[in-house]
């Protein structure tokens, strides 16, 4: 097992990284500070997980809410299904929330966290690849709205994060491609040996072998984890975090909730900011090559939805949170592996780039 | 006009008081920082000041969203009014909202500040007496939950505060007495002078003389800002300042929000709350008298409701946020002007209390 501290002051926290951790009470239960637990799960991850998580909280008043399974439920209105949950058990402020499961529960228990009484403490147990190098660092939390995409939130830090790889292996190979879109993603915006690293190693880590996975998680919080420590609050460096994401969620919003999964949208937006940075001459068309040869290896799309017009896309860029006063600024590639934050491009480039994806014979 | 600085470190504000603070939009536009601004109102207070204030912001893009008005509408449905507000006019993460109102539309208004993209910057101008001494300094925010008050939210601090003594004069009598009960409280957890002061000049603040209570907001809002800056997350000293609260909030929940004005709960509650402190020996019946006398003098409640029972106030009070494992810790008086907590009593002097209130012959 490997632990990563993720060093955020009082915040700071620990990631513990391998294989069969879920079996081990002393791991979590230190973590733990009153005596009310409340797992929230899903209707999928709870058959799979929840009756061996449980073991681990004997001793404890355990409660749990289950949710229904996927992205076009993480609304204010499901999240009121755990509050209900916390205050139908009289759960007070020295409680703790578990959240299993993958993204949308990761940042619901976590928004829950951060709202119930004014904040309690919450645990991460990812069980997604994806949630595992993503959303178990960072404290972003946070719900939908109808209108836009993780509108609703609060930064709020967990006790402690079990990323453990066994859980990997009950995922379907469309989520485990979604998850390594973020893995590539931290080769390119900041890591060029690990993008190096990926190259040779996709195979493994389709094949879901334990030790590239381990390897690949923990690189992926260490690389995540320096850029959050350095910017809690996302004012600068950590929107580099982004790559990708202005288009990505542009594509989710616009095909609904859920019919993308946010690695696959990602994917495709990576490839699209390459693209970008390709014709602003910032790297070579070899490198765009090499990011969407990787990017297919490793099973994902790598074109934008048909469905979606230019126009569209555009509307919804520009809804972006990184958007100040109307201009949507786009994370690009400054070099291979080296992300920068950028306002200053013609938009016609945006639209050409737009234009080959959205219209051109597939 | 008066500024108070509430020290926060780098969450620091100003609250300005006084008279004729509302037509000065140089005391107000140096705290927003972008170009987009939303004022928050009710239907009550938006046709007495909306335009008035609107005028302050000229040169901003301002939109606006005026609620239903009363404690009732303090929920999640509610406030998704808010966030429709904001996503409708594309509100990016530099825009600002305006809490135009009492203490209701001011904590739906912080906490929509709060968790609108994960936060963006709020100022409040609160319309009443009880929000500008209370909700002005602090910085709890948040809506209530069909099975608790208070129940979801978040700590935010506002850019500014101004609390402009000429707004009172179209408060009704009640809602003016409701915000007298938390003055007086100041007076009575940590401030034996100001209760001293308030006995003689309680005529002047029923009479709303502008000195008198620009004196009374200042003084409350010193005296609660010095307390939040010595314990802003509510780990200790802060607690006291729920001095009445938690017999308050089981008469709110009980009666239904919105039938007993906060206020006039918080009246009932520290009168409760001394009554207990006198039958466990730490102050005189003659204080107790004093206290009933002073609120009765602002022509506040003194007995809490006959339709409440025993049984239904204990179980209320027990989801108090100070609950710890099933204890309701309480805020009593260990002598006149100094509250502190306590949760070593016998449960058969709060009962002995509550039927003192709820069986008694009125």
């Amino acid at each position: 097992m490997k632990t990563l501290n993720v060093d955020l002051g009082d915040r700071s926290y620990p990631i513990f990284i391998g294989q069969d951790l879920l079996n081990d009470a002393a791991l979590i239960t230190p973590y733990i500070h009153g005596k009310q637990v409340m797992i929230v799960s899903n209707e999928t991850v709870a058959p799979l997980y929840f009756e061996k998580i449980a073991l681990l909280f004997s001793g404890f008043d355990l409660q749990s809410v289950i949710l229904p399974d996927g992205e076009k439920f993480k609304n204010l209105s499901i999240l009121n299904q755990i509050y209900d949950g916390l205050l139908t058990h009289n759960f007070d402020r020295s409680c703790t929330l578990v959240a299993l499961g993958g993204g949308v529960v990761g940042d619901m228990t976590g928004y829950a966290a951060a709202s119930y009484q004014r904040g309690v403490n919450f645990i991460q147990i990812p069980t997604t690849l994806l949630s595992q190098v993503d959303s178990s660092v960072g404290g972003k939390t946070g719900v939908n709205h109808a209108l836009g995409k993780n509108m609703i939130g609060a930064f709020h830090q967990p006790q402690c994060v079990i990323a453990d790889t066994d859980v990997l292996n009950t995922l379907d190979n469309r989520e485990l491609s979604a998850g390594i879109a973020e893995v590539v993603k931290y080769g390119l915006l900041g890591d060029l040996a690990f993008f190096d690293w990926l190259k040779p190693n996709m195979p493994a880590l389709m094949r879901r072998e334990p030790k590239a996975l381990a390897y690949a998680i923990e690189r992926s919080c260490s690389d995540k984890a320096k850029i959050v420590a350095a910017d809690e609050k996302e004012s600068g460096q950590r929107a580099l975090l982004n790559y990708g994401h202005t288009f990505a969620h542009a594509i989710e919003t616009g095909m609904g909730y859920g019919r993308w999964l946010h690695g696959e949208a990602v994917a495709v937006g990576m490839l699209m900011a390459a693209q970008m940075s390709c014709k602003l001459g910032f790297i070579e068309s070899q490198s765009v090559n090499e990011i969407q040869q990787l990017l297919e290896n490793a099973g994902l799309p790598i074109r934008a939805p048909e469905e979606m017009d230019v126009a569209e896309f555009l509307t919804l860029m520009a809804k972006d949170k990184k958007s100040i006063a109307g201009i949507t600024r786009l994370v690009l590639l400054k070099k291979m592996g080296q992300a920068f934050l950028c306002d200053d491009y013609a938009t016609e480039v945006l639209i050409n780039i737009l234009n080959q994806h959205l219209h051109a014979p597939s």
